[in-house]
């Protein structure tokens, strides 16, 4: 069963030749777009543009048709008008080709009689030997074959362990940027758009099959087929963390979803109760959607609800305290002997050590938190540590006070030696640790607080650490990992 | 009445002279540091330093005490130990210091008895012809008379009409960086800690007399005086928008108030009902606090909630149509005139015009735009226009593909161009305009990416709109004001 299910999705994500019918020499139309995209990312097989006038695109010979390409196409990229759609495949048919996916919008989501019949016209196409993306599509990412979506040159060639479905382009495209400087990467990214063929269950189904996948992402506005989605979520609940944001459930939403893939989204109620029972993490917002998936790669498996948070600044100490309150996560107080142990250690004034623990210094020594994270490693009550570096930009003081402002901020980083702490901690007492760095500077002229910022990011990550910019959202990502597997042993 | 509370806190705002008792030449400590602020944000009167060693602190003479300073003091910033406060007000008393702000801490806020006498000795002084600040606070940020908080070397010189009280100190340093880019200017912010003299009611009474100041925000943990502030804050209803942070109304957070300021939290319904009736817009992040008080700043008060929303890529319709329904703001369907012309001037495939308008295509010319923000600005069905534009990286691709990838972004923005469509359309209906421009590139390799929103977003702020990052941050900040204004005419 595993093995058919990849075998059919070959065509679509692991093609050896490609034809861009449509393709165009006009760099506004899609049909340039894509074609420059698939070149630049580097599609390792080969790349055929089709369209009426022949001649040569991007220094690429050009087709006047599919039957004038010698060689054999596996997959085809349509991004011709919707009436000329169906022609095309019949075409494509012809040359066997085994996948397809349409770009072209002007179908069902246009809510007209004609776009319904168009779109019915070639979804009889699928069950002839080939399988069918959109239309009304962004198309398929997959780092591993060098396919990628419309306005996806630039997306990463490493493959990871996201699979990632969407009914809309537009979200694929925004999600492959920001994956990009957190280190998210994808086995597959799939805009899948009205879906008349290859939609959200068969989706689902192959990434659970996949070996490559270890995390499945998702946007829905609606499901072809509910009972059934809801059935393959079940039957493989705890195998991988699905996460999915299911959009268009308040009113206004539902309009707005009838008219962009032409999907019916469905009550709120019956969609959040189903996804609760099959142990999907649920999502309102992109940003939630990207820490979720950020949790669910760099937290271990023991990242659990009981928090220490440090760091210095008490009204970050008072409002993460609410914010994890709201969440079901607690801040429990430390253990009394790792108490008297960390109050022997700090002067009595201007520290709260109870956790929240406040070291109450707009500019805290690594070597002062070190201390902190080591007592709630030793606390068997602690699950997890989220260690904030307040005041960020300080190192603008610190390098000014210093007479040294025309230096890198880099030179004035703290983070060496606190990074180096974390590694030990988390040697050591093996607890999830979770970074905050707010960055909350707007000017323009600080910019290279923004440059720092990223480069102390990517070090965190690099060593394995999940770096958010505010205490909330990594609360959020937090308790949506939590809940995620309380649920499973329930 | 009103002069007279202007009158009585013209010590501790515009002080002609100041000590600084606690000096220090060591760079890590508080009394070098706000030494250091007050001489760098260029303090316009006379400034003191005063320690047990005399000598010479950052080049200016140093005295043993404040009796051998020959000329007047009118302020004094106390940075010592917590035994040694009382000595030095007795001391202030004695060369008759008007205003003193405390920055030290180890008061009330440590939960012992000590810390408790401590604060009942000090703030017997207040009674004595002295106005106290603090303890445990970072001070006074005017930039009228060059007084700044503790790491508030580089706030902004310009004024504003922004009031800002706040129990953390921590939070008005973050707020004043999150403000610089965002054109947020104060009249005063003002981090009072403990507030063991002035505190929540008398700067609210302050604020409210202070022609100066046209918007009031503020982080509470506790009020010295329920019933006092609300009553303030119910006599002033409707003369200027309130914005508060209530934090530490659940259990967790209420434990880190008790240490932080040593404040009672209250009970969240209370709160919560009392600050609905007095017509306060109540926020529960920083995040929330900055968007609001921006809002107040930029929107005219006509910006109402039937919104139209426009943009390209359907996610966003849908999502953001999610958004605004849970927020009480509603996206009408144009009226059908409305529709029909623009119908007329749009292809029927790819745009979806009802509103959400998503004209689905990831490099829109803002000439499409335009044409519906103008059909937006004469629906008289419509109050605010909410212009969303997407795929804000694509500037790399438009870069790209014309080969001049070592051009700065800024040659190839669409801006110019919108922003002249915006301001003819607000210019023409008199309607609010929001723009929303996700930057959500995280790669440190695109840091010019930020450097261009940056600078889009001041070309923006400076014609009147504002600008969010997100869809949901710009509707959660529109429906405050919105909630607002609805509230003062129930």
């Amino acid at each position: 069963m595993t093995m058919e299910i990849l075998k059919a999705f070959e065509p679509l994500f692991y093609p050896k030749s490609l034809a861009v019918i449509g393709a165009s020499s006009d760099v506004t139309k899609f049909g340039n777009i894509i074609l420059n995209a698939l070149m630049e990312i580097g599609f390792e097989g080969k790349i055929y543009p089709v369209n009426t006038e022949g001649g040569e695109i991007n220094g690429l010979k050009a087709y006047r048709s599919l039957q004038d390409i010698t060689g054999e196409v596996d997959f085809a990229v349509l991004t011709i008008p919707a009436p000329a759609v169906k022609d095309s495949l019949e075409e494509c048919r012809r040359k066997q080709v085994k996948g397809v996916e349409i770009l072209t919008s002007g179908f069902k989501e246009t809510g007209t009689p004609e776009g319904w019949h168009l779109e019915q016209q070639i979804a009889g196409f699928a069950r002839r030997g080939m399988r069918i993306l959109g239309p009304n599509c962004f198309g398929v990412y997959c780092p591993e074959s060098g396919l990628t979506i419309l306005p996806g040159q630039n997306f990463s060639r490493q493959t990871g362990p996201v699979g990632f479905l969407s009914q809309s382009g537009g979200l694929c495209a925004d999600l492959g940027q920001m994956a990009k400087g957190l280190g998210i990467r994808f086995s597959k990214m799939v805009s899948y758009g009205n879906g008349c063929d290859v939609a959200a269950c068969d989706l689902l189904e192959y990434f659970f099959a996949d070996p490559k996948t270890r995390i499945i992402a998702g946007y829905l506005e609606g499901v072809e087929d509910g009972p059934r989605f809801l059935k393959i979520l079940r039957e493989n609940k705890g195998k991988k963390p699905v996460i999915l944001w299911k959009a268009g459930l308040t009113e206004t939403g539902s309009r707005a979803v009838m008219s962009h893939t032409g999907s019916l989204s469905g009550a709120a109620g019956v969609w959040n109760s189903g996804l609760k029972q099959a142990g999907v993490v649920q999502v309102g917002t992109a940003e939630e959607l990207i820490d979720s998936i950020y949790a669910f790669l760099y937290l271990p498996p023991n990242a659990g609800p009981r928090v220490a948070l440090m760091g210095g600044g008490g009204a970050i100490g008072v409002a993460a305290s609410d914010s994890l309150d709201r969440l079901k996560l607690s801040v429990p107080v430390f253990s009394p002997p790792i108490l008297e142990k960390l109050k022997a250690s700090f002067p009595p004034v201007g520290n709260s050590l109870k956790n929240p623990v406040d070291l109450g210094n707009p500019m805290i020594p690594p070597s002062m938190l070190r201390k902190v994270m080591e007592a709630a490693g030793e606390d068997e009550g602690i699950d997890t540590l989220i260690v904030i570096q307040i005041l960020f930009y300080i190192l603008y003081q610190v390098r000014h006070r210093l007479g040294m402002d025309d230096k890198p901020l880099s030179q004035f980083s703290f983070q060496p030696e606190l990074l180096e702490a974390c590694r030990e901690v988390q040697e050591r007492y093996r607890k999830a640790i979770i970074l905050v760095m707010p960055d909350i500077v707007t000017d323009g002229k600080m910019i290279d607080l923004e440059i720092e910022w990223r480069r102390e990011r990517d070090n965190y990550q690099a060593a394995g650490f999940p770096v958010f910019k505010s205490l909330d959202r990594a609360a959020r990502a937090l308790s949506q990992f939590v809940i995620y597997h309380q649920q499973l042993q329930a």
